[in-house]
C-alpha cells in the first residue's frame, strides 16, 4: 500500500481506470470518488466503482494523501480553487490533464503551503468515455508524463512515481512546455486532423452518408474512430495548447500543399519517397513495443472458418 | 467449384489472400500465379502458395477462366497489353485496383472480343505486403466493389459475383466515377492525410524521432500504420484518381483553416459542436458492422492480470 487515502475527482474513463487499478494492485488503503453529475455518482454507487462515493469536494479530499483532478482542463482551476482549503497537510495533488502548461497556470496559485502538486498525463485511453468504461490495465506498459517543477519536493515525487509505477505504467518526468509541443505533435494534431476529415466526409453531397459508412473499413474508419473521443475534452485541449497545436497544424497545412502539388504535376517520384520514408517510422513504433504488429491492430482474424 | 482455372498476376497481399480463400472455399480447380519479381515466385512456390507458379504472363492467363489483376493500377494497361492475345475465349478479366476509371482507360483498349472485363476493387486490406501476408479470411464480411458497363454481359458478372460471394464478401456495383469519388473521400485522402502528419512529425526539430515513437500511442501511431501502406500502390493510387483526391483535398484544407480559426480565437462552442458531429458517424460504422466496438480497437487487455 502506498497511500492511505488517493481521492479521484471526475469519475470519467480515466479516473474509473484509476479506481480499478490502484483496487487490483492494493495501492491504496481507501479509494474515494466525486463527479459533479449526480448521474456519474449514481452509476459509481451501483457498480462499486470506489469504496466511497462523495456528495462534495470537501469530502472527497479530506484526508486523502493523494488528489488526482481527473476532469477536462478547462475546469481544473476552478475545482483547485474549490478543495485547496479542505487539502491535507502533506498530501500530493497531481491531475491527468493532456495539457499541463495551461494546468500549472491555473492550479499552482490555489495550492496551499505544504502540499505538493506534481501535475501528470497519462497517455493511455480509449475514444470511450463515463464511469463504466474504466478497466484495471488501461495503464499497463503505457507512459504517464510528469512535469515537475525545480521546487518540487523529490520525496513526494518517489511517491507518486511509485504509485504511478504499481499501476504498471512507465514514468517520464519532463518540463510543462516540452510536453505541450510533444503532445501536440503526437496526440493533438492528429485528433484535429481525424476530425477535420470526418467533417469533411460529413459535407461531400456526391457520395451518401450511408455509403460512407459502408466503405469506411479501407481507411476512415480509423479516423472516425479518434474523432469518436469526448468532445469537452478535445476542445479544453486545443483551447489550452493553443500555441503547439497552431505551430503543428501550421506546418501540417504546409506538407499537405507540397504533396497536393505533387499530385496535381504528377510528381510520382516525390510521392514515392515521401510514402517510403514514413513507413521507417511506424517501424520504429512497433520495434519500441507501443503497438502491435499484427496487420490492422489485430482487427482481422487470420483463422479461416472462424 | 466456379471457375475452372484462376490465375492471380502480381502474388503480393491480395493475390496470395485470393490464393488462400479460394482453397479454402473450394471455388476453383486450379490457382496459377505469375509475378514479375523472381523471388516473389520463388516464395510462392516455397510456400505453395498456389498449385502453379509460372513464369511467364502468357503461361498464367493461358487457358484461365478468371484473370485477376492483382498489380499497382500503374502498370495495369502494360500487363493488359502483353496478356490479350493469351486470353481464352469466354474468360473474365477483373483487376484489384484501387482506382477504377484509370483502370478502365488503360486496360479495355486491349480487351479482346469475346473476353469479359469487369473492373473490380476489393475493400480489404492490411498495412503489409507480399506473398507471405496474405491470408483465406481478408475479404470475410468486406466490400468488394464491382464496376461493370452498361454493355458487361450479365451471365459474366453474375458468375465473378458467386465467386467474389464465396469467399465471403459483400458484392456492391456501381459506376466507375462514383467508385473514385467514394474512395477518394473514404481511403485516398484519409491515407494522404496521414502521410503527410508522419512527414510532418519527422521534420519538427523540437521533438526527438525517440520521443515521437515513444509517446505515439496517443493517437499519432493509428496515423503511422495507415502512413506504412505500400508506397508504389499509393504513389499509383494518386496520381490516377487524381481529380478526386484533389477536390477531397481541398475541401479538407478549407475545413481544417476554419477550425485553426476557431482554435486561434478561442471560439469553443463551434469547436464542441464539431467534435460531437463527428461521434454520431463513428456510431453508424459501429452500427454498420464494418468496425468494433471494443475500445482502441480491441488493442487493449481488459483483463486484471494479463
Amino acid at each position: 500500500m502506498i497511500f492511505g487515502k488517493v481521492a479521484l475527482i471526475g469519475m470519467g474513463l480515466i479516473a474509473s481506470s484509476l479506481a480499478h487499478a490502484t483496487k487490483w494492485k492494493g495501492l491504496a488503503g481507501e479509494v474515494a470518488g466525486y463527479d459533479r453529475d449526480p448521474e456519474v455518482r449514481r452509476i459509481a454507487a451501483e457498480i462499486g466503482l470506489v469504496d466511497t462515493v462523495c456528495d462534495s469536494l470537501s469530502d472527497v479530499v479530506r484526508d486523502a494523501d493523494l488528489v488526482m483532478l481527473c476532469v477536462p482542463v478547462g475546469v481544473m482551476g476552478a475545482v483547485a480553487a474549490e478543495i485547496a482549503p479542505h487539502l491535507k497537510q502533506g498530501a500530493i495533488l497531481s491531475d491527468t490533464g493532456s495539457v499541463k502548461q495551461a494546468v500549472v497556470e491555473a492550479v499552482a496559485p490555489h495550492v496551499p503551503q505544504g502540499v505538493h502538486f506534481i501535475p501528470g498525463h497519462p497517455l493511455a485511453g480509449t475514444e470511450q468515455s463515463g464511469p463504466r468504461s474504466g478497466f484495471a490495465t488501461l495503464f499497463v506498459n503505457r507512459w504517464w508524463l510528469l512535469t515537475p517543477s525545480e521546487t518540487t519536493d523529490p520525496q513526494a515525487l518517489a511517491k507518486l512515481r511509485a504509485y504511478l509505477e504499481g499501476l504498471e505504467a512507465n514514468v517520464d518526468t519532463m518540463d510543462a512546455p516540452h510536453h505541450d509541443i510533444t503532445l501536440a505533435v503526437t496526440s493533438h494534431c492528429p485528433h484535429l486532423i481525424a476530425y477535420t476529415m470526418v467533417g469533411v466526409a460529413d459535407h461531400v453531397r456526391r457520395v451518401s452518408h450511408q455509403e460512407i459508412i459502408k466503405y469506411s473499413a479501407s481507411g476512415f474508419r480509423d479516423f472516425t474512430r479518434i474523432a469518436a473521443s469526448d468532445p469537452t475534452m478535445w476542445r479544453d485541449v486545443f483551447l489550452t495548447n493553443k500555441e503547439a497545436t497552431l505551430d503543428i497544424l501550421g506546418r501540417f497545412a504546409e506538407e499537405l500543399f507540397v504533396l497536393q502539388r505533387a499530385i496535381r504535376t504528377g510528381d510520382g517520384e516525390m510521392l514515392h519517397d515521401y510514402f517510403t520514408r514514413t513507413r521507417a517510422i511506424r517501424r520504429g513504433i512497433i520495434d519500441a513495443g507501443q503497438d502491435t504488429d499484427a496487420p490492422d491492430f489485430g482487427r482481422v482474424s487470420k483463422q479461416a472458418g472462424e
